[in-house]
């Protein structure tokens, strides 16, 4: 099983989690994420490829913004919320508020 | 005198204004801005070439987080933030908590 590089919480950078959040995808990713713990790679339900959700998970991956947990041939994500809090105070809820359905 | 382009409030969409906000350089700039009101492009101390920070001023610009003003061969900049705090609330403090020298 290989192993996937997820930065720890002190590592995590302000500019790269920013810009992890700066496409529409990844930040509907991110809100599916919010609303329940963990979710399998192929369930978002995302009008995309499979190489390019894979792109998007891994750029939130190596942000720090979730964490994938690879189990046979699935891979479940979840966000790292804790973390974020954390390190950047109000961030994730401020942005979870404004990409909320009007 | 050249008339810059600003998207008006409503307009503001928030992958821009993280992918504006995903640059050191320019998240310096947002932090010096929201601690006075206006200011002179060339007054920001930062290590980069003046086309490197027309860059980052006309990115800032365009995503809505700063206007620029033109007066003669000046240009003063200040922070949209009764637009972002509208738009996005909390989002600003956050980024600005985030970004303040520990």
């Amino acid at each position: 099983m290989r192993n996937l590089h997820h930065p720890e919480r002190e590592q995590l950078d302000l500019p790269a989690v920013l810009y992890a959040l700066s496409d529409p995808t990844r930040l509907e990713i991110v809100r599916k994420l919010a609303g329940e713990g963990e979710r399998a790679c192929g369930t978002f339900g995302l009008p995309a490829t499979k190489a390019t959700l894979s792109h998007h998970f891994k750029v939130l991956r190596e942000a720090g913004l979730i964490q994938t947990r690879v189990e046979g041939v699935h891979r479940y994500n979840s966000l790292r919320k804790p973390d974020l809090d954390a390190r950047f105070p109000g961030l994730l809820k401020a942005i979870l508020k404004a990409t909320a359905p009007r």
